[in-house]
């Protein structure tokens, strides 16, 4: 809860995993400072069983390079660790290096909204061994979970068909920035409002909300409630009427309805919490219009995800708005994205050219991509996207619209028919500093939106989704089966 | 990410749903400002199929409290919020309230490291209305998941049978402070380190971690990244042995912790990330033992949770260590806890007693437990708990040993047998300031594997754990019955 423990910018330097730190002193140790890497930031496996992901967090790696400082109480700490016999486990000489210690590298990524495939570098960092290595946790730790809540988010938003979706998860997200997370993706990912009061503050984004069943509970009688809550609220008011009874809830909602009609003015919506959502809806609705109340919305909650919303709707139930919080904010079923951050090139200081490398693993799926990549989109003439190419940096466009699947040669993508094409990587940081034009927030959703749309529906269904076709350039896929080969071979 | 988005602690006072705020401004123009109210926090299932959870959190009551202050600028957003026809949403009057706003709230709360079973308050809130109800959400968001995590490392750390379990979850955590919070909490919970820095400064938990993948592929050989990364950590070694092919990482391990022996030092442990790590576990420790190097520890990491690990020591893997991150840090495959926080009773100015409430639902489970509520627990002569039993404040221990189930009245509970019991809550907070000592993570720790201790191995089990037996009172079981038949007449 770094809210109240006193943590502060500058402590996501140390936001960390230990042995980011143990190596970058191995590389200090062993001369290596100056050694060029290139790695990529990348995920696996499609969240959700679904046919896509989308990009989110990238738009705050200029925040976190610009606060990326040892402090000296980050220092004094480190100086106190010990090693398994007791002695200091940093050398004081490399503490001192990191007092002054500035990164060193340039970063490309995709843009907040873009929808984005296995394999495909999401951020590419090149720069000093060190450099690259030291950001690793954080910059994971930024984007695993915000592309997986945009790309949940986007899911529900499109299950709800039109329909405002507001996010009130922050009750269940892992503590404050979770909840500020949670908020700030579901926006990108196309979620209209969020109960997040900080997440308003902080990113601007529109809050919502209107009482709980505590606010009924605190009253002798469900209707006294909802007339003060009236009172309090004449121009915003929702009743949530499922504390005791739906049934008599409508029946105080339409009284109390038609008071606010005399006093001039509208009840906005009513909301249920529990039961069958589907047949109180419909009960409400029906009750509402016998009584000439058809303005009055119907917003719903209760453990929803993308699959309850889309059977609400495809039983025809008449609901106007969703609430969806603990399923969004946790992502449930699929909590976590296996995003990771891989090596893929180096070049020493006497080099002028990359040297590709690759990681073979016990798993042949955990194999990466090796050399310095570049992620190609091709669109057709509908302005669809047909396929992407995962490519290394000589690749020219122009020849490249053959490519090879991941895990299999034999499988070849062609996109002779592409009527234009885009490169989805663009560079955000260059030598240590932020370069980028910042996006705004409603930029990066309206993007979203712009993605999402080019993408087939046939890739966007939940149900044994489309496979979107991306490929190796077939030049990379050959120096990738050589370094294969290759260390095959002298192991 | 309120590490680089300029968030501070007393930012926690807005973490929280817009609803929260609305219901204060209608409390407060309804005149219902000295209305007294009794919330409990609560939980209704257990997660992860077992059989109990682990609280968490609690402790840092102490801080939310303190730092509950709505600034200046919170005002100023508020003021700026508009209702659903372009109005002001807030009263300016109720924000001048605001600005000077004091939490009014008495507060009990259960021990971090307290076992706790469903429908018992976690914690036990009493104040004015509006204290109450403001900070619901922040109080939610902190122990709702700290108790899942703990709950979780409770069950891996249970697994591994005493061998050394560390938190390596910070890069699929929700950002900095979820990655804090499972650092803290999975360290409540019995975890002996963690990977994650800032996690050590803040709260002084051990930290552990060697290096990755990346530093082996640095190098043109395997061998050379051993020998370079044994140069700068000669007394803290431990190898990475999968990045190509283990078998071979084993041996070249083996040629440069003899090379170590030479040189008066001794490699620590290697570390397999991928595979059949049953079967690599066993190839390695062979090898090892094989060559004289009984003491190289063996650690492993992969997707770990309490089965796998369950699994793999049942299959006799010579493991030592378990490195458990993703499914540990999204409390995989239940990443959220639905605790709850309910009013269970309300006084109004001029009367002197609490009036319980409860809410119905339209979902028999939903249904709460009215009244001022303590959770008292009973021992055995063993030191087992036997059973806890809810009860009402007026409640005499000595007469309560009777207790029915909170969903079945024909069930029947009965402490007879017990020679000594406890009351869980303790109170926090009085008068809205922290009033107990605080308790340090390190005792905490401890007072979770007492507690643990005293909970027989059959609730403890994965698989079918015995239902640990929590009965409400007689007289408040009533109570409740006489209550849903007033409101059911009623409505």
């Amino acid at each position: 809860m770094s809210l109240t423990d006193g943590v502060k910018p500058t402590d996501i330097t140390i936001n960390t995993d230990l042995y980011q730190l143990t190596m970058a002193q191995a590389y200090w140790e062993n001369g290596l400072l100056d050694m060029k890497s290139n790695y990529n930031l990348f995920y696996r496996d499609k969240p959700f069983k679904g046919g896509y992901a989308l990009c989110c967090g990238t738009e705050q790696i200029a925040d976190l390079v610009e606060n990326f400082v040892f402090e000296d109480e980050d220092i004094t700490y480190l100086a106190g660790l010990k090693d398994a016999q007791g002695g200091k486990l940093f050398n004081p000489e490399f503490l001192e290096y990191l007092r002054d210690f500035k990164l060193d590298v340039d970063i490309w990524a995709m843009r907040e909204g873009e929808v984005v495939f296995p394999n495909e570098p999401i951020v590419r960092i090149q720069g000093n061994a060190i450099s690259c290595q030291i950001i690793e946790t954080a910059l994971l730790n930024l984007i695993n979970f915000q592309t997986l809540v945009a790309t949940k988010a986007s899911r529900v938003v499109y299950a709800a068909k039109g329909r405002v979706v507001s996010d009130f998860g922050l009750r269940r997200a892992q503590g404050p920035d979770g909840g500020l997370m949670v908020a700030r993706a579901s926006y990108v990912g196309g979620v209209s409002s969020t109960s997040n009061v900080l997440a308003g503050k902080v990113y601007g984004i529109p809050v919502y909300g209107t009482h709980a069943h505590s606010w009924v509970m605190s009253f002798a009688e469900e209707i006294e409630a909802f007339r003060a809550f009236a009172k309090a609220f004449p121009r915003n008011c929702s009743f949530l009427i499922d504390t005791y009874n739906v049934a008599q809830g409508i029946e105080n909602a339409i009284v109390v309805a038609k008071e606010m009609e005399e006093a001039g003015e509208r009840l906005g919506s009513v909301r249920i919490d529990s039961g069958d959502l589907a047949r109180l809806s419909r009960q409400a609705r029906k009750r509402f219009d016998e009584e000439g109340l058809e303005y009055v919305k119907i917003s719903v909650s209760n453990d929803l995800d993308e699959y309850t919303i889309q059977s609400l709707l495809a039983q025809g139930a008449p609901i106007d708005a969703f609430g969806v919080g603990t399923k969004l904010a946790t992502c449930d079923p699929e909590p976590s994205l296996g995003g990771v951050y891989k090596l893929s090139a180096r070049m020493k200081e006497e080099e002028e050219s990359w040297e590709p490398v690759m990681k073979l693993s016990e798993q042949l799926y955990k194999r990466t991509i090796p050399g310095v990549q570049e992620v190609i989109r091709f669109y057709n003439e509908e302005g669809f996207a047909m396929g992407d190419v995962i490519c290394d940096g000589t690749y020219m466009i122009e020849e490249g619209k053959e490519a090879v699947d991941i895990l299999n040669d034999d499988i070849f993508y062609s996109f002779h028919q592409a009527v234009s094409s885009k490169s989805l990587l663009r560079q955000v940081v260059k030598g240590g500093v932020p370069c980028a034009e910042k996006i705004s927030l409603e930029e990066s959703r309206e993007y979203a939106q712009k993605s999402l749309s080019e993408l087939d529906y046939a890739t966007k269904r939940f149900l044994n989704p489309q496979v979107y076709s991306v490929g190796v350039e077939i030049g990379l896929a050959e120096l990738r089966s050589s370094l294969v080969r290759k260390k095959r071979r002298r192991s």
